[in-house]
C-alpha cells in the first residue's frame, strides 16, 4: 500500500480535492495562498488555515512564546501575500496531557503579541488532548480582507516580467524561522504604489515555491543564482532550498522595476531583482526546498 | 509545574483568552457554539474550529470515511444550534508519514458525502507529517452563516423556560459518534417555526452541556432523570455522561411548548421536554460528561 511518504504533498492534495464539493465559482484558485471569497462587496474575504506541528516545524526546546508568535505569523504572511490584512483567528491546539500549563500560557503571550502587531484579533478556538507522547499541533485558521483592487494572485504573472523578492533568503534553522515578520507593511505599499501582477509568499523555500507561482501563471521561469539576497553566512543552495523565508516573491512589468526600485521604502528590508517570467516551454528548473511528507518528519530540508 | 492534566479545558481557556487581543464588540460570548461576526448586513457570519484526535476521537480501526464524515458533521453541528447552515470549510490534516494514502482517500470521501448532504463546500486545506507514532490529528475550521433574526446563543434563556432535546442520548461509542447526522434540518425548521431562547449542541455530554447553557444564560436548572429520551440499551448515567450525542439542547417559553410538541413534523427524531431553567442560586447539578485533558487522552468518559 501506498503511504504518504511515497509520494509528495502537491500530489496529495491533487488527488483529495476531487472527492469533495467546491465552491463552484472561486475568486482564486485552489492552489494560491489562501482561499478568496467574493460577496459581491468591495471587500473580498480571505480564508486560511495553517498548523504547527513539535519536530516538524519547531523544535521541542523552542521557547512557546516564539512559536505561538510563527504560528500566526505564517497565516499573517500569507494574508500579505496577496495584498490583504488579517482579521479574526481561530487557534486549535492538540496536547498531551502532560503540556505545562505555563507552556501554553506563553504559547498565547506570542500568539497575543503577533496578533496585537498586525491588527488580528482571537475570535475562538478549541483545545484537545493528545496521547501522551505524541506531538503537540498547533493549528491556527483565520480569516482576513483584501480590497477588490488590491487582491494579487500568484497566477497572474505574464512572460517576460521581472521577478523580485524582499528581504533576505536562507538561513531559517539559525532562528530567523522563529522571529520572523510578516511582509503585510511592505504588501500594503506594494498593492497601493506599484501593484504586482503576480505575487506569494515564500514558505517552503524558493526553489520550491517559483516553480509554484510560475506555473500557475502558465509561465517559466529564469533567475540568476548570483543575484539571490543571501542572509548573511547562507549559501545560494541554502538561499534557495532552507524554506520558512517568509518574504514576499512577486512579478511586476520591466518597465515599472527602475521605479519601483527608487521608491522603495524600506531600507532595512532590500527588495531585490532576481530573474524573470519566460514562456513556459523555456526556463530553468530547480531541486531543493521544502517537501512535507517526503522528509518523514524531520524538520525542514537543508 | 502544574500540567494540562491538572487543570481542565474550560478553566485553560479562561487563562488563555485574556492574554489575546479580542474582537471588542462580539456578537456573541466567547464561550457560544461558534464565533458570530457581524458585518453589518441581515447575514451574519459564523466561524468555527473543531479538531479530531485519533485515540481520543475516535480509535485507529474506526473506518476512515466515518472519521472523515465525524469531522465536519461536528462543525455542522455547531453550526445547526446557532439556527445557521454550514459554508466553507478548510481541511488541515498532520499525519505521521506512514499513513496510508488510500486511508486519506477515504477520509474525505467522508468528508465529501457530509459536505454533498448540508451543502457545505471545500475552501482550502492544509496537509502537515507529523512524526511517525504520533497520533493522526484532523483541524476542521469553517464559516458559516445565519440570518440575523435566526441566531440563537446559548446565553439567552430565562428562568422558567422548558428544557428539550432532539434524538435520544447515550451510546456514542456503540457507533453512533461516527455516523450522526447534524440536526441542520431540525434546527431550520426551529429558528423558522419556534425559535428557541436558547440553544446549543451536545457534544460533552447533557451533564457537562447543559450547565454550560445555564450559567451563560445566568440561570440554573432542573430535570427529570425519567425523562430523558435514552438511545435503547442506554441508563440514565450514559445519556447523562457517555458524549458526543450531537443532539440540540433548547429552552422555549413554558407557553410555547404543547403547540411545539404537536406541530413537530420529524417522526423518526423525538422532542422530548427534559427539565426547565430555574433561578441561578437554585436547581440541581449534575456530575458526569467528558473533560479534556483529564481523561488523559483516553476515549470518551463512560
Amino acid at each position: 500500500m501506498k503511504t504518504l511518504r511515497d509520494i509528495g504533498e502537491d500530489a496529495l492534495i491533487g488527488r483529495l480535492i476531487d472527492l469533495v464539493p467546491r465552491d463552484p465559482d472561486p475568486a482564486a484558485g485552489p492552489g494560491d495562498d489562501c482561499a478568496v471569497i467574493d460577496q459581491g462587496s468591495t471587500t473580498l474575504q480571505l480564508l486560511k488555515t495553517d498548523a504547527l506541528v513539535e519536530h516538524v516545524h519547531y523544535l521541542p526546546d523552542a521557547p512557546a512564546r516564539s512559536v505561538g508568535w510563527k504560528s500566526v505569523a505564517r497565516v499573517i504572511s500569507d494574508f500579505a501575500a496577496m495584498g490583504g490584512r488579517p482579521e479574526r483567528f481561530l487557534i486549535t491546539l492538540a496536547l498531551p496531557p502532560e503540556t505545562e500549563v505555563a507552556w501554553v500560557e506563553d504559547l498565547y503571550q506570542g500568539i497575543g503579541a503577533c496578533l496585537g502587531k498586525s491588527g488580528g484579533v482571537l475570535a475562538g478556538g478549541e483545545t484537545s488532548s493528545v496521547p501522551s507522547g505524541s506531538a503537540k499541533v498547533i493549528s491556527i485558521a483565520a480569516t482576513g480582507s483584501v480590497l477588490r483592487e488590491n487582491l494579487v494572485l500568484r497566477s497572474t504573472g505574464r512572460p517576460g516580467e521581472v521577478l523580485l523578492v524582499t528581504g533576505t533568503l536562507g538561513g531559517s534553522l539559525a532562528g530567523k524561522h522563529l522571529d520572523f515578520t510578516p511582509r503585510l507593511r511592505e504588501s500594503g505599499w506594494l498593492v497601493s504604489h506599484f501593484k504586482p501582477t503576480a505575487m506569494m509568499d515564500l514558505s517552503d523555500g524558493l526553489a520550491k515555491d517559483l516553480p509554484r507561482l510560475a506555473t500557475a501563471s502558465g509561465c517559466g521561469f529564469i533567475i540568476d543564482q548570483n543575484a539571490l539576497p543571501l542572509t548573511p553566512g547562507c549559501s545560494p543552495e541554502q538561499a534557495l532550498g532552507n524554506g520558512e523565508d517568509f518574504e514576499l516573491l512577486l512579478a511586476i512589468e520591466e518597465s515599472r522595476v527602475v521605479e519601483l526600485l527608487a521608491a522603495w521604502p524600506f531600507a532595512e528590508v532590500p527588495l531585490t531583482a532576481i530573474g524573470r517570467l519566460v514562456p513556459s516551454s523555456t526556463g530553468q528548473s530547480l531541486t531543493g526546498g521544502w517537501e512535507h511528507f517526503k522528509e518523514g518528519g524531520s524538520s525542514v530540508n537543508l
